[in-house]
């Protein structure tokens, strides 16, 4: 197995500007496994969902190469279910419900199967938790991405530290880096929580594209300007589902593919947002992947040769 | 002469979270002088102080090829002043105070040896007044760029269409282009506003870069993650300099030029962003520009080949 997810698989209601839908499938894992899906089939899940959760969606991970040995099903449990409102700009958007259900005690269990994975993605979770699964590892990971998000700076910073400490690549977004290291500016935010463990860190901007820094180098990938944004959820685990994916695939951990890398993760982000829940990412033909990444290219490409 | 510049010459108060200036030089017309002047010598100014502004900033420009007979010195009046304080994020601003001064009557007089312009730059003033430099070309100019702001989109917004509608360039900021078009959309605002008239749309995002579209393309420039952003002020108004700067150099307004030319204004608005007023816009080398052309090519650049 080439490629170890661990984070949710849950349900979202999600209201935005242009509409608004009952309870469907969400959770950080399903867009990651999703967005990994267009580049490697050779995956494994850890996560935990209730006996409510639809069969068919677990056979749609299943059918695009996702082992599901890691998953825990909890008999007459309910999976874990959010529920929120987007504002009118799209960036900002109030919790409307939060049921944490199955995953007030999740522990994680990773099978046999996924402890020499070579890539591991761990989404957005209790810090500790995810520092759980590192420490299952019979072999350590040549990458582990770590997402995570404000919710665990307000109430368990230090927790999040640690887990920070073991990790090789870190994602979150600005106003989070702000957070984490306590500058407003984002190259001195980098500088700062690159000392904290991490090689890379990767600083989501949402509509405004992503900063990639190691300790030397910068680089920017714009998101697409698209006509209509109908639901942003799940595009910063869409990215790092596309980012690891095309990782995984390529073998290649090197600053120069992570560039490619984190434009095939803005790719699959575009996709996401194009429609509610991960039904965009559902489908997609290699084609069209190839088509949105052209159109990354188109956006930022000019040449300029100084003399 | 190859480039006419009609702008505001003036002086600014300045308060950052970083410090606060006295009365400094500032004015659309001094930074896009400034700036284009790293591009081109053939310069006009079109525009009035009073008599309290001091000769060695014209001085300046005139050392960079500025010819300054359209720039109007009234005896006994005052120079337009504008103060300002910027809130901690440097995205937002409060003006304390603007007095027009010299600018209340401010009748603009383009000199016989600029009619003929092969490219206008028209800072944002009131849209009547752009529009009467204008009327006063003999030969209609290759190409019109013209900045405004929201504050005419307030006040005086069939007036600003009806010179909108006379230009070729039109550069504003997100926010005023959803305000001019009523969409929210940014992609969906361009296409709106390209039906005013402008064959192209620059829509600049600060410090997360600037979006140029015709009726068919769309690029993406950055802005360069810096470390420290001492004073916004001019920023605008440094791009659009090295914007039509770098066209009036190369003589060559094709969308592919105007990509290159996109790089070359987001680098001088990167320099004047480093130090309060104009200050760093004054005696930067070729090479401090080349230097900077060059990490926005380091910033974007990555190669995928698509088979």
């Amino acid at each position: 197995m080439s490629l170890l997810i661990v984070g949710t698989v849950a349900f979202d209601a999600i209201e935005t500007p242009f509409g608004k839908t009952d309870k469907i499938v969400g959770g950080a894992a399903s867009y990651i496994a999703l967005a990994a899906s267009y580049f490697t089939k050779e995956m494994s899940l850890v996560s935990v969902v209730g006996d409510d959760f639809p069969k068919d969606f677990l056979n749609i991970l299943k059918k695009e190469g996702v082992n599901l040995e890691g998953l825990q099903i909890k008999k007459g449990e309910k999976s874990f279910f959010w529920s929120g409102k987007y504002h009118n700009d799209l960036n900002t958007r109030d919790t409307l419900d939060t049921q944490l259900n199955v995953l007030e005690n999740f522990n994680p269990i990773v099978p046999e199967s996924a402890k020499e994975c070579d890539f591991l993605m761990l989404g957005n979770l209790v810090p500790a938790v995810q520092r759980s699964v590192i420490n299952q590892m019979t072999k350590r990971p040549k990458l582990i991405v770590l997402d995570t998000m404000n919710f665990w700076m307000d109430i368990a910073m230090d927790e999040l530290k640690k887990t920070i400490a073991m990790i090789d690549v870190l994602t979150i977004n600005d106003s989070e880096a702000r957070q984490l290291s306590g500058e407003y500016s984002l190259v001195k935010a980098a500088q700062k929580i690159l000392l904290m463990g991490p090689q890379v860190l990767v600083i989501k901007k949402g509509e405004h594209g992503a900063l990639l820094f190691n300790k030397e180098e910068v680089f920017f990938a714009p998101a697409l300007p698209l006509e209509e944004v109908y639901d942003p959820t799940g595009a910063g685990d869409s990215f790092a589902g596309g980012f690891i994916g095309y990782l995984a695939k390529t073998k290649d951990i090197s600053f120069d593919n992570m560039k490619r890398a984190i434009i095939f993760g803005s790719a699959m982000a575009s996709f996401t947002v194009e429609k509610f829940g991960t039904e965009r990412l559902i489908g997609l033909s290699q084609n069209d992947v190839d088509e949105r990444v052209q159109e990354f290219i188109d956006l930022v490409q000019f040449d300029i040769v100084l003399v």
